[in-house]
């Protein structure tokens, strides 16, 4: 059989575009509409998709009032809850929650993503990140955030504190024995007693070994460090690059420092994040972008804008060109990506900030067939090994690829028609990991 | 209508008592029986139970090998995960969970309260706890443990701070208009801007008022800290005295110092924990109880009695008094009680180990009858305001209760039939707090 597309969908209860909420149709009260949500992972799930990401946020986002107050990212559940209450509602798609490395503990972290493998059946997965908000870090007592370097290199020991523990206990160890009385076989469990730079942590974890064995490993490095962290660890990436020729020298140099690292390369699955307008007709694609961006506000923008540069652009010229921005201590990569984009077409200040609000990355927007085209192509050489989806806003726009685009990609023979196995690891292809405490088991 | 009993479930998947998992019957595998626990909560649910309550360690329990090997508590679900997944399997019963204030912070207990509370549709409980398990502290990068004074004036900064930031959004603050473009009102959001002596937390919190305004405070204190903490802060508490008669001292105690905090001690439910056998006769109930302690090994009974004194026992004379046992940093109800149980009925040490091993606290065990005689007594009397029930073995000690016990409880009046509303707060009678920073709304 040839190659198939992996697709994971990357959620925000409302959409990740700034004006969604405002598109005639879509669901405006959905950051605390149960129902609705669950109606759209179960639609994802009928569609055969390997995972569900709920996107997340450790604060109110720092944005001026103007721009604020046309945020609909100020409220929504905590994904642990709501992935825990959307298992019950599902029983094969995957489940993806962010967990930051920056403000929490990695017993907790280990604890949950483990007790949500098991609630799930093996359906769990950890985008592991770093947080740079720096609102976030005020809501965790620093009054300035660690570097990005520190980010990093906390994150790595952070991760070596959590798979650790998660193999707390062998796969047998719960012998539960009545007539004995003994629940369980002590030479079964391994205490970690770690103790690293930044973390000391003795477990064992009081949990059995999840599922999988481990969560499945998420990433979005594009930075240096990132990518690093994410050839070393992860098992799904979804940073984007927004042309192919970008993304074939992402693909390669990821799975490069992973040969390296000792790794072998097909168990990193390579998903860039894609934003996805499906029309009729290629014309009704970008007019459905166009009146969805139109929605955006300025005061959105321009602050959008400020926030992926790290650096406050509102003072300049709006109808000027951007200037030479500083480096500063926010993601590398959408500074990059928009300073590039800027350069690339020519773009004032007022046309970039049009973009940073309206979602400024990778976007697919088209028919079902030249989405297909596109994706296909991509897949073919080798950019990716699937694609992580944005839908523009819900539930229509997401319900435009289930029932419209993946037929068509199941139609080439691109994208599976039945799952072939219950856990998110059966969906990607990643055998459960052994366990390093108890590798004969 | 006379007064009525309130009735909650402090549950573990297994059971509280350390024999339950070898008693004929006993659903020995619950700690990942995600079915088994649903099915305890519907028939609590089925019951009219005000709340369901999942105790918790963070951490494998610091017993020596003997004991821990005989140990159903060293695995089981996060209790996030898991309530999150039983808020769909039910549609009124509450959904209470604790949380340490010990190891964690303060945005991240708030945000996951507030978020159950909103996937439950306005059931969600917190129990304030402080953590005294040393080997807890050193998952958390502690080698020693926060003295108790320490413990409890942090526990009270954390709740300001927790509470303060579920106030942070009016509930009409999210008018979501998509003509103007305005998702929410930024005048109707407070920052909370918290500096004390712990925790600096700017706030807001990110997420919209739970339903409930504020998901219902637990507590258990006992001790004169704990007791003061809950008379100030509590809404259900569920410290147990052994006696009727030390109740009654107790009940007045924390009622009597919310009243000098200004509170109206009828918001405050003292429910004590209770642990219910149930027999078709005295004698068989008796019966029933006896063969569930003789369960327990003695390696497990002389390792609890330490624990809950705070001082290793192991090498005293087992059928010797117990001798004069020096304070320590444990936690001072459970040594108080088993020191005055020694006392009072002249307990050998193998004996008062049998007791600390089977759950030594207070209990009923008895007919229906003469269970719903004691409660009633209790209630009468003003020794409680209801019962935190603890079951011996599941499900058949939890069905005893509700099919036989819970009946007889309403035929004479004494605990409802039907829910009157859908929240906790309802089931407790309690109204939903004043939004501290939108109080005119």
């Amino acid at each position: 059989m040839a190659r198939q597309l992996h697709l994971g969908a990357f959620m925000r209860p409302v959409s990740i575009h700034t004006g969604a909420w405002r598109y005639p149709g879509a669901t405006r009260d959905g950051n605390f509409n149960l129902k609705a949500i669950s109606h759209y992972i179960r639609k994802l799930e009928q569609a055969k998709f390997d995972y569900f990401f709920m996107a997340d946020h450790l604060g109110v986002l720092n944005l001026p009032r103007e721009a604020l107050m046309r945020s609909h990212t100020v409220t929504s559940y905590e994904p642990f809850t709501l992935l825990s209450a959307l298992a019950g509602a599902t029983s094969q798609i995957g489940l993806v929650a962010t967990a930051s490395t920056t403000y929490d503990e990695p017993f907790h972290v280990a604890r949950r993503f483990a007790s949500l493998d098991h609630i799930s059946g093996g359906r769990a997965g950890w985008n592991v990140v770093t947080t740079s908000n720096p609102d976030s870090s005020r809501n965790f007592g620093m009054d300035t955030q660690p570097d990005h370097a520190e980010r990093y290199a906390r994150a790595h020991e952070f991760y070596e504190v959590v798979t650790g523990l998660w193999d707390s206990f062998a796969d047998n160890a719960f012998v539960m024995d009545a007539e004995s009385g003994i629940y369980f076989d002590p030479d079964r469990m391994h205490t970690l007693d770690y103790k690293g730079e930044r973390f000391s942590v003795r477990g064992p974890l009081n949990i059995a070994r999840p599922v999988q064995g481990w969560p499945v490993i998420f990433q979005a490095g594009a930075s240096d460090p990132g990518r690093q962290l994410a050839a070393e660890t992860a098992e799904v990436v979804f940073a984007a690059e927004s042309t192919l020729e970008g993304s074939k020298s992402y693909y390669d140099d990821v799975k490069g420092r992973a040969v390296k690292a000792g790794r072998n390369p097909d168990l990193i699955k390579i998903m860039p994040a894609v934003f996805l307008v499906v029309g009729d007709t290629v014309e009704e694609a970008k007019a459905k972008r166009a009146k969805l961006d139109s929605l955006v506000h300025y005061d959105s923008g321009i602050h959008s804008l400020s926030g992926m540069l790290g650096h406050d652009v509102t003072g300049y010229d709006p109808d000027g060109p951007l200037p030479e921005i500083p480096e500063s201590n926010a993601s590398k990569s959408s500074r990059r990506f928009m300073v590039e984009l800027a350069r690339a077409e020519n773009l004032t200040i007022r046309e970039l900030a049009a973009k940073a609000g309206s979602y400024g990355g990778l976007a697919f927007v088209g028919t079902p067939e030249t989405i297909a085209d596109e994706m296909q192509n991509w897949l073919e050489q080798g950019a990716c090994d699937g694609f992580t989806a944005m839908f523009p806003y819900l539930p229509e726009g997401l319900e435009d690829f289930t029932d419209k685009v993946v037929p068509e990609l199941q139609a080439r023979g691109l994208f599976r028609s039945e799952y072939e196995g219950d856990t998110l690891r059966d969906h990607l292809g990643l055998p459960r990991p052994a366990n390093a405490f108890f590798p004969d088991e």
